[in-house]
């Protein structure tokens, strides 16, 4: 069943040209600067997206094939479920980011915490709105693994 | 351009059956319970998905037609562009939710929090594995809104 024809509104201009060279694992920090260009079609779109401080950015896994129930993420030896994990290889090869807007010049958006390659199609942007404070936050084998890597 | 074919991972099971009902605005409480009910085949993606309390669930505005680059959002008079409010009416009707998972049944996951209609397709499900403090965000419009109906 195909819900909607997914179309990019626009592509990530990052320092990443390999995925190899992006950061994962446990403590991975994506302090990465970069740009979300938005297509002039979609410009108007973005008015007054610049009073916030954070975004989320919806784009495609566009260099992944097929997808895996089940597998190992890069900083756990353990195998787990693909809803589980970040793992690009996903029944609709669809990611997430947080970033920071850093600026905005007309239909460029500068951000901080890029964790795309360059050249990544986006399909959308929404405002950040809340978070969940961090001590609600439960984070199963995340954090197992994190303790495990200590001892 | 055609990036992928989406496809239903699941449904979701909500109270609510007309969009009128779905709280909306300033303040709105999204503390609704339902359940996202993955299908038979993707079931095994699930695993280990209960360690984490709280899940973004990526889906369908499947029941909205069209987008605008510009409109009006529910708490405010003044209108913004798609990409700063969580309009339906979108390039690509993607939705983003975070929601608290209370338990789960096999291929059921009953969870806190659904603002989505009876019967939306789900497209993804990713554990939330951490948030912006608070107090580094800032909310642009949303917050001048509110501020503007406290006086």
């Amino acid at each position: 069943m195909a819900v909607f024809t997914p179309q990019a509104i626009g592509f990530v201009r990052s320092p990443y040209t390999d995925s190899k060279s992006i950061p994962k694992g446990l403590g991975a920090r994506h302090d990465a600067e970069g740009t979300l260009e938005i297509l002039p079609e979609f410009e108007l779109g973005l008015t007054d997206i610049e009073g916030f401080s954070h975004l989320f950015v919806i784009w495609a896994f566009d260099r992944s094939e097929g997808f895996e129930l089940i597998g190992r993420a890069p900083i756990d030896e353990r195998t787990h479920g693909v809803f589980a994990t970040r793992s690009p290889r996903r029944p609709n090869p669809i990611a997430l980011s947080v970033v920071e807007l850093l600026s905005r010049e007309g239909r460029h958006l500068h951000v901080r915490g890029v964790d795309m390659l360059d050249g990544t199609p986006i399909l959308d942007i929404k405002p950040y709105m809340s978070s969940i404070p961090s001590e609600k936050l439960r984070r199963g084998w995340v954090a197992e693994a994190e303790e495990r890597s200590k001892s």
